[in-house]
């Protein structure tokens, strides 16, 4: 029932990334072909492909890519080392288009270690690494990263469905969720993060309600949540962004649950613009408010949310989004794509190895260190 | 520099209401002639005129559009009754146009208040008024009392710009200011009510500048406010009604007032669905939350918000509100278009009489009772 975001088609020299379009939904299922850098960092840049796991699954895969585009004219780089740069350079080409998902640079520096691995190997070697033979070698190992990347994705999905739902477990038959933007199928590779959670909860016999924020700008949760949810037979109303108070006011929702684009070593975590304003509502309403997201997501660099960057996209997308002119022409707009909720008004940060509460940063520390040193 | 919201043309008898289809803005600036009632019905419930204000002022005119209307079927009743009937039928079809709005009854009632007094004058003259002569007085006496209640609005906006200015005397020059929706010129027969304080801030040469909530689904802050701000030379910023918790975090936000549709007895208030969440997200950010609304929103006769209906609107507004479809077909939507904001989240009231604060039932009543024994 759930859609198939992304996935590689064809070998692991001239293959292709083929992407659900998020673009055309819920009006059409378009499938998208990437075969070149270019074309994946643009999928990336205009969103036919968001939502930070699945933007690192579709980097992983654009940078196999790298490998098939006509070669750079001739250099007195010996082959191996040039097919190696052609792979860094798509690696620096895919980590500009997006500033805020950290799982895009998490995903990156796995095929960026790919490369060294590979370099290593042929140095080992003698240097070898520049004929046919090396080279479907390095096509293979890279594709066979991306691949792993993918397939922990799904893991994750699942486990973090598994962790949310016992967290949640307390909910009565038929409670009400609210959602923000599209944590789901189409922002991961696997089920999900916030509606991983959702889709076990409906599994387990719970038949939850989910209000759908539309989101806007660009209407990921009207266009894509609700979209998926029906797909997959889960009850939703959408609402405008602005009536998710007025819902909680009224008594029903019974917990709030999100995804996150990059959350801090305190646990301070970045999410669509509005995600901020809903963790604000939901703790003037005691209402728990949740983040589901896997420990990729986390970046323990940074001390808290105050130093996350935040894209700002083009005005363009508030005044002519939904397809007609909404302002004034010439009219200001300021459009950030994400906001910071603070730690202290999550109740619950839900990983692949378990849920992170009360969130402080010596539990975020605790549960991502044992992550990383897995 | 701000726009003739509304206005009658022509004679008592026989004359238009003629008003800029809001529908249209800022794409368009269109005029609309509403020459029968139910036109003027159409008008106001698909929001082609909208704001508590002026509503009222448009619905007084269209009961003048009763009597040029052509006549029922010849009946027994004698001609002054049966044009009373007209007007008093007309009042009856433009009070169910739209629920929330007091201001809307408040001015039916009025004109009400002139056909009873035409029957009184008729019977006092022993029945007269049939005649061509005593219909021509009796079209004056409503055209008069429209245009007074026009007129009255005007000064009443006036009023609010200068009581609410001075309550944000304190303001630094070039002080930010948020508001939903729109309580400008263009909801009102004058300079508007919240937009009202903005304009005088502006003329006392306090530079004001105003972040505008789009305001989901029908987008009046960014379609409306921003046009009439920007034609006034009012600096503002067009923002999603998610990105107001974020500025307001990022301390750019000095106050926060919006407009009202309908006031209960204790200073709870009706107004334009996000409204309530607003007021949510000033409270947590230490924001002055202020409601402009004249004394003719305060319903006395519900004890508090709880008792104001709250009109519900088609779900098309949410799926295809802006020229696209942005929700998948059949898609279950919630579309409230007023929600209710409880008085201890408004810092003040500003109305024509003054400003009430702090917000409380005897507060309210002294103001309000004030303006009825006038």
């Amino acid at each position: 029932m759930l859609p198939t975001t992304l996935r590689w088609e064809g070998p692991a020299a001239g293959g292709a990334l083929v992407l659900v379009d998020q673009t055309q939904l819920p009006g059409a299922t378009v499938e998208l072909r990437c075969t070149t850098v270019a074309e994946a960092v643009d999928a990336i840049r205009r969103l036919a492909v968001r939502g930070a796991p699945a933007i690192g699954c579709a980097a992983a895969y654009a940078t196999c890519l790298a490998l098939a585009e006509d070669l750079p004219p001739p250099s007195r780089e010996a082959p191996p080392r040039r097919q190696s740069a052609a792979v860094l350079r798509a690696c620096d080409e895919l980590a500009a288009s997006r500033p805020t998902a950290v799982n895009l640079f998490w995903a990156l520096g796995r095929m960026r270690g790919v490369v060294e691995r590979w370099e290593r190997d042929c140095e080992a070697r003698g240097g070898a690494g520049g004929d046919d033979a090396a080279s479907a070698e390095f096509a293979e190992r890279l594709l066979a990263e991306a691949r792993a990347i993918h397939a922990e994705d799904r893991e994750m999905c699942a486990a973090i469905g598994r962790h949310g739902a016992d967290a949640l477990a307390e909910l009565p038959e038929g409670a009400n969720l609210l959602t923000h933007c599209n944590a789901g199928a189409l922002a991961t590779g696997g089920a999900g993060t916030a509606l991983a959670v959702i889709y076990e909860l409906a599994r387990r016999g719970k038949r939850p309600h989910v209000w759908v924020d539309e989101t806007r700008p660009l209407m990921q949760g009207a266009r894509l949540t609700a979209w998926e949810l029906m797909r997959s037979g889960v009850d939703c109303t959408v609402i405008c962004d602005s009536m998710a108070a007025a819902v909680m006011h009224s008594g029903r929702v019974d917990a709030a649950i999100v995804g996150a684009d990059r959350i801090a070593a305190n646990g301070d975590a970045a999410n669509k613009i509005g995600t901020y304003g809903v963790a604000v509502l939901a703790a003037a309403h005691d209402v728990p408010f949740y983040v589901a997201a896997p420990t990729s997501t986390f970046d323990l660099s940074l001390a808290d949310g105050a130093a996350i960057p935040i894209e700002e996209r083009a005005g363009e997308e508030i005044t002519h989004g939904c397809g007609r002119q909404t302002a004034p022409a010439g009219a200001r707009t300021y459009n950030p794509a994400f906001d910071v909720t603070p730690a202290r008004l999550i109740h619950g940060i839900v990983t692949e190895r378990g849920v992170i509460e009360p969130v402080e940063r010596e539990r975020v520390a605790a549960v991502v260190a044992t992550a990383a040193a897995r």
